[in-house]
């Protein structure tokens, strides 16, 4: 067992590619520049997640323009071509800055989080775009926008990058202003609009964690409903599939960095749904990688087809076991781990 | 204006039919059983809603059988052959009951509530029902369960219902369990599954507060995001047609009962969509039969095309007021006042 580890994180550092030879992108979620390290250890093609909020968290107030750009630089120097997806503030929710917080929010996870609260504090916002937009300059960097609900924060997002561009040339800095703009679809209206969203960015990254949390009205942090938390509900790959086809029809990728991305098993579910390129804790990366190079992708269209006639949970678990387990499933004694 | 106004009281004894002839029951929400009588004086067609929250927020313990069963009773002695949409408990989330109160959510909207805690709380489960089927044999009833979120949820009620059955034929007393059940479709995933979930039940009725709430992933009582609150967001409308056009596929009627439903500008679209009953606070049933007569489910057709295909809120609003606005749209004064 622990050769077969060891050969798997060797392995790590090819290509995941299924069987019939498609190319999915295995990218690492980080949350301080360090773990770029870890990533890259353990076979990233890139940084699918860089989560922005520790620079806020870790300070007794909002860090200025310089301190966040030499952040972003440190990463996208380590990755250098690679990609490096850096989203925007997602503080509240579960993630509180004390100097901010309000406090009288009975359900932070439905408040002021995120993009909202970044188009309430322009100033703020604006701050972070252009440190990222000058850390742009340096490498492979795209832009992830947290908890769209709809058309108008997009477009309001979207703005305050033009202004923060406009800002960066008045006053001679060198940035970039071409750069991947996405958002999270994470709150299921976002979902149910991603044709009309699609126009509007260049990729689509489906955080489950809070999808799944919404979709169901669960909070995931709330064991007295963890057993309500199910991936496998028809509604989730419902949701994920339609975010996939929308994309897909507009011509934009469809990317995946919740929980859901990090679990071997679910590899074949996600292909077939149509989600592009998968991002993890780094730690899960190789496993991820050598479930997808067992997959063919001819087994999984019919799989899928059959998957989404299934009325619960336990009958896509079932199936999925049944059709994938053997190739994927001497993987599970390592979930406990991650 | 007053004289309007009194005739539009008047008439509301009238059923409420549109231009061509399709009958709309218009029902009056309830919390207490003595606000039935307001729902009568207001013409309403029956309750299509009552919420039982109040007979366990008001007391130190739990109410025993009898005490609901009265509660019941009092009713539907009232309401005669008309029906009487009696919901499940409902309690946490915005209800917290003091005595059993889990503190220690963070988020109680999408915690241990309604269906979730009767079912993890089978003996006072088990009493409401027993006190339902019982009054039930008095009456037309309706059982409505709230917080659906997926078909486990759905059999494990109606398993309840049947051991609260067999318990009263055992110990001899009156009941009827040949009563419609429905669900509540509020929880984003129930609108996705409705395909599944109409083959077990007899009715849905959308809560559109909680609806919005999820979907939008939006605290409707939180200030800060209030302007994301929108009833008419694509995904909204959309959700409402998915429920209707699921229902209708399985020989099913859907009702709605959250604020939308009172709001007589949103008739024609309600109508369009496939809503076939509508239930609200017993001051808005005039104003909204009023509107019901103005409409020509002809024209809706049309607008519901056109509507559907609109990619922000102000676009379908702006269609709404220009298609329907100068025949509801005289009721707008009163809104203020609801
Ligand atoms: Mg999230
Ligand atoms: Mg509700």
């Amino acid at each position: 067992y622990e050769i077969q580890k060891a050969l798997m994180v060797r392995k790590s550092h090819l290509p995941a590619q299924t069987e019939d030879g498609i190319r999915i992108p295995v990218m690492g979620n980080i949350e301080l520049p360090e773990e770029v390290v870890s990533v890259l250890d353990h076979g990233g093609d890139g940084i699918g997640l860089y989560r922005t909020e520790f620079q806020y968290l870790s300070r007794p107030d909002f860090p200025g323009e310089d301190v966040l750009f030499e952040n972003y630089k440190d990463v996208i120097d380590v990755m250098g071509d690679r990609p490096v997806t850096i989203r925007t503030l997602d503080i509240n929710g579960d993630k509180a800055v004390n100097y901010i917080r309000d406090t009288r929010e009975l359900n932070p996870a439905l408040g002021l989080r995120a993009i909202r609260y970044c188009l309430k504090k322009p100033e703020i916002f604006k701050t972070q775009l252009r440190a990222i937009l000058r850390a742009a300059a340096y490498g492979n960097v795209r832009i992830l926008i947290p908890m769209i609900s709809g058309i108008a924060e997009v477009e309001q997002a979207m703005a305050m990058l033009d202004e923060a561009a406009d800002s960066l040339i008045r006053q001679g800095f060198a940035y970039k202003r071409d750069v991947p703009v996405g958002i999270m679809i994470e709150v299921p209206s976002a979902v149910i609009t991603a044709d009309i969203l699609a126009e509007k960015v260049d990729f689509f990254s489906i955080g489950t964690n809070d999808l799944i949390q919404y979709t169901l009205a669960i909070d995931r942090n709330n064991r007295h409903v963890a057993h309500l938390h199910q991936p496998l509900h028809p509604a989730i790959l419902w949701m994920i599939k339609r975010t996939c086809d929308a994309a897909r029809a507009k011509g934009i990728q469809t990317y995946m960095c919740g929980e859901m991305a990090a679990e071997p098993l679910f590899a074949p579910i996600l292909l077939g749904l149509g989600v592009d390129e998968l991002s993890m804790n780094p730690q899960a990366i190789p496993m991820v990688k050598d479930a997808i190079r067992s997959i063919n992708t001819e087994n999984v269209a019919p799989f899928i087809e059959k998957a989404m006639t299934m009325t619960t949970c336990a009958a896509v678990q079932e199936l999925l076991e049944r059709s994938f387990g053997e190739a994927v499933g001497r993987l599970e004694p390592d979930l406990e781990e991650l």
